[in-house]
């Protein structure tokens, strides 16, 4: 029995590619807004959520899904290096039979209709299904074993993003620590080679050489 | 932009009846099975996925919705008493736009190909649309505020379970722990009535009166 999900609502943040997202909700300083679709854009429906600190979103990974069609019952989770081939579902991988992500971000405020929210791991105009309070009785087990993925990846890029480039603090941190994290596929390491990321409408691009990342360029997409 | 879901597999378990299935995995003792679907049936598919205590199950209300069609932007929550109206996406109600469960529950271990999993509040044959392993680092979240769901319902009935029921002792231990929980629909308290609950493909047959419930009869489903 098939299931037709309709987006309720869509999240805007700063991250515009598929490329360099940090997964897993690691960036808590992130915000970005949750804006209903015209038929969802109701106020009651809100009724109460102000009392939770955290949300689940559940989300489409179809912005960023490059292939469609056949699933693959084994991935290679950039975590792993990309090298070793895991079961698909005991990943958080896009590469899923029904492409569905599981978010928990910060509820910062409710500004009109829109949720203010931190932390989420997910692409500018992400379609998102469900939005759920964190229930802190059920949903929090501090003391679950999470194989490969038991601890948040590591800082692993020292990064210079020179005082050329024009940035605010704020968003010099955030990049930086983006940045850090190796956003780069889990499959290349090419020294010289020029990469990029799209952030708040911006083509960030840099270079890795040596295991330091530099900043080369920041200019408006068209 | 619609997404179309298929079941990827179905729990199985003891509960049998919309009425009555404790919320938010609260009986960590009561254990399910999940089969794959045929197409789904993979066994590389579960590569690495033992090294994870705990699973997110995103699944249908499908087989517990009393009726379709239009959302309604508050509901009741039955913890509430049934009487505070509360904005749909502040609860777990399944009265929502799109139809989605999600659940957190103990991986017990892999039985062949099926998954042997505990505390799941889900019921005989719901439908499961993906599976992901809990990432403690990003999923738990001791400190979250919970608002009206800080804490798991109370147990708030004495149960009476006469000898002459055959039962277990596990399976009065779980009826026990349920029934506590007072499963009667929120809005009713008629003192004399008869109510059921379906477990293990029997209806128990129960009545309450002064918060005390006491269980009737146990027979065979036809």
């Amino acid at each position: 029995m098939d299931l037709i999900l309709k987006p309720v609502a869509h999240y805007h943040g700063p991250f515009g590619s598929k490329f360099g997202i940090p997964r897993q909700s690691l960036l808590a300083a992130v915000e970005g807004r949750i804006v209903f679709t015209p038929e969802f854009r109701v106020r009651e429906a809100l009724r109460g959520l102000d009392g939770f600190s955290h949300l689940w979103l559940i989300w489409g990974f179809s912005a960023n899904r490059e292939t469609k069609g056949e699933w693959q019952p084994t991935v290679r989770p950039p975590r792993l290096g990309g090298n070793t081939s895991i079961g698909v579902w005991a990943t958080r991988s896009p590469y899923r039979p029904n492409p569905l992500g599981l978010s928990c971000v910060e509820l910062v405020r409710i500004d009109d209709m829109e949720l203010i929210v931190k932390g989420a791991d997910l692409l500018d105009g992400t379609p998102i299904y469900d939005i759920k309070p964190y229930i802190k009785y059920a949903d929090s087990h501090p003391d679950a074993d999470s194989a490969f993925a038991e601890k948040a990846p590591e800082h692993k890029m020292e990064v210079v993003i020179p005082e050329s480039i024009p940035l605010s603090p704020e968003d010099r941190e955030i990049l930086t620590g983006i940045l850090s994290l190796d956003p780069r596929p889990a499959y290349q390491d090419k020294p010289g080679r020029e990469y990029g990321i799209t952030y708040k409408g911006e083509d960030i691009r840099f270079r890795v050489e040596n295991g330091c990342l530099t900043v080369i360029s920041k200019d408006k997409l068209l």
